[in-house]
């Protein structure tokens, strides 16, 4: 017997990129470990498929990427009718509480083949926040806790700045979220064998070698299960790259935009492991 | 009983920057071991000797550097009198038939702090040159040979393409640089212990912890003794940073954006030892 379809909703703990929320067109979960992403027009969509399609087939680096189920035509969540959705693994559909902070990587978020425009806007976005300074900026950050939450609006994320991103580092691995960072969590989140750093020091090694792509404006993800008490909890730390409609062909060079600001961004959360942040704060 | 001073003259290798001939401001050599570079007005020139008194005294990063040897006033070598000089360690001193190449890193070259106009026209560049595009530019190139020398001008090098830098690359260790390039000196060269392969490999571990500096706009210079029959001679393969007027501040984060191009210049040069750049070209 099959099992009666699950309904769609707009994804719980979606931390950047476009909202389903308010009736904009915007992704969907299953609730069933699926999110279904409305695929952009102007190209970006079919670049995305075919992206999805190739690097799902690379064993050497299938791990860093949500896993892909083809595409999906769903009626849209701003109620304009079917549209074609990508279907990718829903990467908080195990946990319960997930702490999650969308960093997005590279000192230059544009592509070379954009308008002249676009590069304009990306190229000042860049130089406003931390992106050019850093080599990466976080795009979203949201941590549930007993006691409270701390949910940065957009706007207030956009004005981080240098210092800021290294107390929302810590904060993101501390007790409470909402006071002083004590790191209660760093130890276990960042370090380990299967830590944040871990993870991010594999992609490194990949980012050395490959130079099928260059991933424009592409974000790492960062999730963990916080458990009551501040403690991590069942289910891996997952690491994974996500948003991938600027991704171009890497012409046999490596990407060093992205592999210099991932550089920068394993430092900067070596420093939250080791204290040595507290130099800079 | 003291030795007769040495007479100053402009150097017979120089690649890239300012140049002494033709009644130029430019730098300098006693033929002894010293290349003296004047000091730039605007701050520039302090900024550089603060830079080397800084640094030689580091030793985690003092065998990348030129050894420094303080300032000296020396009659500048446009006739308009005496100009301070950095006193810097002459690289091509000890070779008689140096083959060498200048790399500028970075996918940007220009320093955050310049003016709008600086910038637009350094990222303009950026983008017609291969910084943009491979993360470093070749600045300069000079091969001498038996049967002839290869030293394209500023116009042809500033053309060149992702392509043309990867023959540059090939031919730079091959028998005959004017001719189809076979690699003979590539394992000789960029391989084995000393090789210039596992000295960016020190700098790019250099590069992944350090803080203290920024690199904008700074070579990597790559020189080997050339012998007859296009051997690779005495005296070990020399790659040193030069070129610091736009050195800033690190504030405790990374170079990303040297280090991201050091990486890729990694990558074409192991793709030339290995032979895979034939793929490309």
């Amino acid at each position: 017997m099959a099992s009666p379809p699950t309904p769609l909703r707009a994804p719980e703990h979606q931390v950047a990129g476009h909202q389903a929320a308010e009736g904009q067109l915007g992704p969907l979960v299953d609730g069933a470990g699926l999110f279904f992403k409305p695929l952009q027009g102007d190209g970006r969509g079919d670049d995305e498929v075919s992206f999805y399609t190739l690097v799902s087939s690379l064993p050497s680096s299938s791990s860093f990427f949500p896993s892909f189920h083809g595409t999906r035509l769903l009626p849209a969540s701003d109620g304009s009718g079917p549209h074609p959705h990508l279907a990718l693994e829903d990467l908080v559909a195990e946990f319960s509480n997930p702490a999650i902070v969308d960093i997005k990587i590279g000192s230059r978020t544009w592509y070379p083949q954009a308008s002249e425009d676009y590069i304009r806007k990306c190229f000042e976005k860049d130089q406003r926040t931390t992106s050019a300074s850093l080599g990466f900026r976080i795009s979203g950050i949201q941590i549930r806790d007993g006691s409270g939450a701390w949910k940065p609006d957009r706007g207030e994320i956009r004005r981080f700045s240098p210092r800021d991103v290294r107390i929302a580092l810590r904060r993101f691995v501390s007790s409470d979220p909402r006071s002083d960072p004590d790191r209660a969590l760093a130890a276990a989140v960042y370090g380990g064998a299967d830590g944040v750093l871990a993870k991010l020091g594999e992609l490194k090694r990949w980012f050395e070698e490959q130079t099928l792509f260059h991933f424009n404006s592409v974000s790492v993800l960062v999730v963990y299960e916080r458990d009551e008490g501040a403690t991590l909890g069942k289910g891996k730390v997952k690491v994974k790259l996500v948003d991938f409609a600027h991704v171009v062909e890497g012409k046999g060079v490596i990407d060093h935009n992205f592999l210099g600001g991932l550089c920068s961004l394993i430092r900067f959360i070596s420093d939250v492991l080791t204290g040595l942040d507290e130099n800079c704060i």
